[in-house]
């Protein structure tokens, strides 16, 4: 028995999300086809975390443990051959004994793209927020850095989570224009842990600073409330992109024993 | 009645093309039903050119001629409010008396692109052609310059159309690699006018000199040969755009008489 990282992106548009569930088309049901396919193990992939359905990701991880001996680099070219075209593995590794995609991370990288062009572009309507009136990029930054830092973000979780610990530490949060296309505007967000629906939560929340319904403080304010309440709208799903989640040195460096892949 | 020059984007994945059929869904289909919904006039509205099934715009060109009475950009906004997600009109203008899309136009200018990282990117599979094997551009830009110029292009014709003068002149010819994502590669063509699925055998014909299975200088005996079996694959549809369609001054300056608007 062996265990692997895999890094995968996906378009999450015709997805009913990562997780499992009987009769609806899952990133995770997928993938754990397609390893059926090749190595004919019935295994559960463990994901860094749920994505709903419509979220995107271009570097969601996963753990499995397989007793497939295939080089890891041929079975990343044997399961994107069988995989379906809307999810690409970008990296297939050894990992340590008990590697786990999720208890192991250490932080995660979202990014919410919006289109502030005038008009909907039709070639980004899948993967951006359309917000046809100019948002004020300068002061949705200076709003959001209010929330950098360790915080109790429960205003910024959707209710009917069962979460009960709902303190984060949001390490890198910014707003901005895209240099090539200033019609374009990220945010990006790092944290060690996200709530449900929190990313889209801020993003709504700090779109009403940049139409100008809110001043910048008001963010702040609204975290210190702890109340779901006091925040803006939830953004769609289909602007999110789950960017990129951080493991510690020792699984991204681990070097399996020779010949220990054999089952 | 006035006449009236619209400029639209459209993703074409989802229309069987541009001209009207019965019972498809066609992008000058859903423009009529859009005008007809707004005006309640019931008119045919003309390319500049048909786009294949699967073909996209950026900046299409269509002129029809209505009674409807409301200045040009009400329309636009109006028209907009009606269409699907998958088609924006980027412009409605007044345009002098008989304006005719596709007889008015001077040239044109298409895009075609190719995603070349090593594994499909599944953000761009809808807008690209996938290249696993990496293409050698400079060979690629090279070979096409055989083609600029005033020649006979039935070599990059499939067979079956009606027409018979197949001489054309091609303005413009660019091989490159996008500057920020080093893995896209995009093929520019600008012509006073091109044959049918004409761009798409001439990149399918310069990828077999990207991928090293013929020389440069073979483009040109493959124009030279006035044979569609010399040439290489016809690409498929989803890489490829139509840029935009130049006309003449007048058509682009013309102001309409005050109050001229009203039927």
């Amino acid at each position: 028995m062996r265990s692997l990282r895999i890094t995968l992106a996906y378009d999450g548009g015709s997805f009913a999300g990562w997780q499992f569930q009987p009769n609806q088309r899952t990133v995770q049901g997928v993938v754990e086809d397609a390893i059926f396919q090749i190595t004919q193990e019935r295994v559960r992939v463990q994901g860094s975390g749920r994505t709903d359905a419509g979220v995107h990701a271009l570097g969601q991880v996963a753990s499995v443990e397989l007793n497939n001996g295939l080089p890891a680099e041929r079975l990343c070219l044997a399961l994107n051959s069988v995989l379906p075209d809307d999810v690409s593995l970008i990296d297939v590794s050894d990992a340590p004994p008990r590697f786990h995609a999720c208890r192991d991370a250490i932080k995660k990288r979202y990014r919410y793209q919006i289109d502030n062009g005038k008009r909907a572009n039709v070639f980004l309507r899948r993967y951006r927020w359309h917000h046809g009136q100019t948002l004020d990029v300068k002061l949705m930054h200076e709003a959001s850095q209010s929330l950098v830092g360790r915080h109790d973000f429960r205003s910024f979780e959707t209710a009917g989570s069962e979460r009960t610990d709902t303190v984060r530490t949001v390490s890198d949060m910014v707003v901005h224009r895209d240099e090539r296309d200033g019609s374009q505007v990220n945010v990006e967000v790092e944290a060690d842990g996200f709530l449900y629906n929190m990313v889209r939560t801020i993003v709504g929340t700090l779109c009403w600073v940049g139409h100008g319904r809110k001043p910048p403080s008001w963010v702040g304010d609204v975290l210190g409330a702890l109340d779901r309440r006091k925040a803006g709208t939830t953004a769609p799903p289909h602007g999110l992109f789950l960017v990129h989640v951080y493991y510690p040195r020792e699984v991204l460096e681990f070097q399996p024993p020779e010949n220990a892949s054999g089952s």
